[in-house]
C-alpha cells in the first residue's frame, strides 16, 4: 500500500516530517510495509496521486486540488482520503466524493488539548478574568470575588472528542454536566444527556454553556438570538466549535445588555477577524485566534495514530472510526 | 461559652450574618450552646471583649485593637482568637500574644477556590494567554499553538491548603508534581517532595513554579533574583501566596529579558498596586487584585466549619488544627 502525505507549500509548524513518520511506524509495527512519500510541492503531488492508495493532507488542499476533478481518472487507486482536521465543513456539500473513496477526518486529535482549553475558559469566566484583564489594562486595582465551579450546571453541546474532553475535566472539578447531542445516548462524563431537539428546555438552566459540535447544515445558527434569550440572566457562553454555530452579533448584543455575564470564543464567522470588528472590543468577551484545539507538540503523532487505526479497520473490513458520512456532514 | 464575631465597620461582602451563624449551628448541632454576638461597631466590641471566650474577626482588627493592649485585663476570659484569613503575617512578631490565648488562622478556607485559580493560571500561561490578551487588545489575529499540561513538571512551594489544592487538580491533569516544604514528608498529590533547604536543586527543572506558602521571616524573598536565574529558560511562574515571597522586580526583569516566558501574580509587595507601577504593564505578566483564594459564596460557611472544629478540639484537650506557632509564624 502506498500512502502520500501532502504538506502545505512553504513551511508550517504542523508539516509532517519523516522522523514523525518513522516514530509512528515504530509505535505501530504492523504499519511497517506502508510505502510513504512526503512532499509539499506540486510536482510531488502530481507524481504521487496516480499511485496512492491513501492520501493524508489538509482540508484546504483537498478543496483546492481534488474537489471538482475526476477522481476516478486522477487518483484511480485512492481508497482512503484523510484530512488532518476534525472539522471538514469547508468540503461540504460532498457531492464531489466518489462512493468508493472513504473521506476520513481527524476526530479524536483534540480531546486532551481542547478539553484543557475549555476548562481554562470556564475557569476564566468564573473568576471574572474578562473584567480583571480590562482592569489590568486600565491599571486599576478592582477586586471582584468569585466562587468555585463545583456544583454549577454546565451544558455542553456536542459530545464528540472535544465536548467529551471538556466534560471529563469539568466533571473532575465537580460540575453538573448536561450533554446535548443527536439522540440522547448516555455519556460517561455527563450527569444527563438530552437530544438537540429538546435544547430549548436545557438552555433555561445553563449557568455555563459550551459549544463543541461540528458545523453542519443542522447546527448552523444553533445558538440563535432567540435561544440566547432563553439562557438565564448572567449566563456564560463559550464557543470552541465553529463561529457559525452561534449568532455572533446576538452574543455581543447580549453582553452589551448584561443578559450574558461573559463569553469566550476561539472562533468567528470569518477568520482572521479584521481590525475594528466588534468581537475584539466587546466588554466581557475574550477572543482567541482559533488555537483551542491544536496540540503544538503532539498533533502529528496523534494524527498518525488515528489514521493507522483507520487503515487497520479498512484492511480488516471493519467500519472506519473516522469516516465522514456525506449526508450528516461529519 | 461566649463567642463574639467582630465584623469590619461599614459593609463588607464578607461580613458574617446571623443567618450564616444559624445555618452553621444547624450543620454542627454540638455548637448550639454557644452564645454568639455579632457586631461591627466600637461599642459592640467594647461590650463583648470583657466577657468573650472566643473572638472571630479580621486580622486587621486584631492588629488595630488587640496588639499592644494588655489582654489579661481587656479580655480576661479569652482563650481562642480566630482570624478569618489564612495568612497572619501582618501580626508578626507575635510577642504581643499571651501564652494562654491560642491564635487561630483560617487555613483550609482556600483549598478549593485557590486550587481552581492556580489551575486556571497554569492553563492560561501554557495557552499563551498573556500574548493572546495583548493581541486582542491590539485587534491582531496572531495564532500561537500550545500543548497540554500532561507530563510537564510543576514545582509547588508550600503544601498547605492552597498548594495542596493546586497539587490535587494539576495531578488530575497529568502533571508531574514536585512539592517543596519544610522537611520532606510525602504528600498525597506530589510525585516527590523536597525540603526547602534543597530548593535550588528543584528550581533547575521547574517548567512551572507556583508559590503558595505563608510569608514568614524564612520565606521572605524565597524566590530571589539568584534563584530566578536557576529556573530553566522559558519557565513560567505563578504567585498566589504573598508578594514578598519573591523579588518582584527581578521577575519583571526576567520577563523583559525572556528568561521567563510568562508570569501570573495575584499579590504584590504593596497592595493596592498604584497606577504606573511596572507590574501592570510588563509584557507576559498577568496581575489580578488578590482575589485568587476567597470564595465569594462559601467563605463564611467554611470559616465557621473550620472554627467549630477548633472549638471541638479545644474542648476535648486535643491539639488545635489551626493554631499559629508564634515561632514559625504560621
Amino acid at each position: 500500500m502506498r500512502i502520500h502525505v501532502q504538506n502545505p507549500a512553504g513551511t508550517s509548524a504542523f508539516s509532517f516530517t519523516r522522523a514523525q513518520w518513522d516514530a509512528a511506524v515504530k509505535r505501530h509495527p504492523d504499519m511497517r510495509d506502508l510505502e510513504v512519500t512526503i512532499d509539499n510541492s506540486d510536482d510531488g503531488w502530481s507524481a504521487a496521486l496516480p499511485v496512492a492508495d491513501i492520501v493524508l493532507t489538509w482540508v484546504d488542499i483537498v478543496g483546492a486540488k481534488l474537489r471538482g476533478c475526476d477522481l476516478s481518472h486522477a487518483a484511480p487507486r485512492l481508497k482512503l482520503l484523510s484530512c488532518n482536521s476534525a472539522g471538514v465543513d469547508r468540503l461540504a456539500p460532498f457531492d464531489w466524493l466518489p462512493r468508493d473513496i472513504a473521506l476520513l477526518n481527524n476526530s479524536g486529535i483534540h480531546a486532551d488539548k481542547a478539553g484543557e482549553f475549555g476548562l481554562m475558559a470556564l475557569l476564566m469566566l468564573h473568576n471574572n478574568m474578562p473584567a480583571h484583564i480590562r482592569s489590568q489594562h486600565a491599571q486599576r486595582w478592582a477586586p471582584m470575588h468569585a466562587t468555585t465551579l463545583k456544583g454549577r450546571t454546565l451544558v455542553i453541546v456536542g459530545l464528540g472528542a472535544i465536548g467529551g474532553g471538556v466534560a471529563r475535566l469539568a466533571k473532575m472539578l465537580g460540575m453538573t454536566i448536561v450533554g446535548v447531542r443527536n439522540g440522547s445516548a448516555p455519556h460517561e462524563y455527563c450527569d444527563e444527556v438530552v437530544s438537540v431537539s429538546d435544547i430549548h428546555k436545557t438552555l433555561v438552566r445553563a449557568e455555563d454553556l459550551v459549544l463543541a459540535c461540528p458545523l453542519t447544515k443542522d447546527t448552523r445558527n444553533l445558538l440563535s438570538r432567540e435561544r440566547i434569550a432563553l439562557l438565564p440572566r448572567g449566563a456564560r457562553v463559550i464557543n470552541i466549535g465553529r463561529g457559525q454555530l452561534w449568532d455572533q452579533d446576538a452574543v455581543c448584543d447580549a453582553l452589551d445588555s448584561g443578559h450574558l455575564q461573559y463569553a469566550f470564543t476561539d472562533v468567528a464567522w470569518s477568520e482572521p477577524v479584521e481590525e475594528g470588528h466588534r468581537l475584539w472590543a466587546t466588554p466581557g468577551l475574550i477572543l482567541t485566534p482559533h488555537i483551542a484545539a491544536d496540540d503544538r507538540d503532539r498533533y502529528n503523532d496523534i494524527t498518525l495514530d488515528i489514521l493507522f487505526e483507520n487503515i487497520r479497520a479498512h484492511a480488516a473490513g471493519r467500519p472506519l472510526p473516522n469516516q465522514i458520512d456525506p449526508v450528516r456532514g461529519y
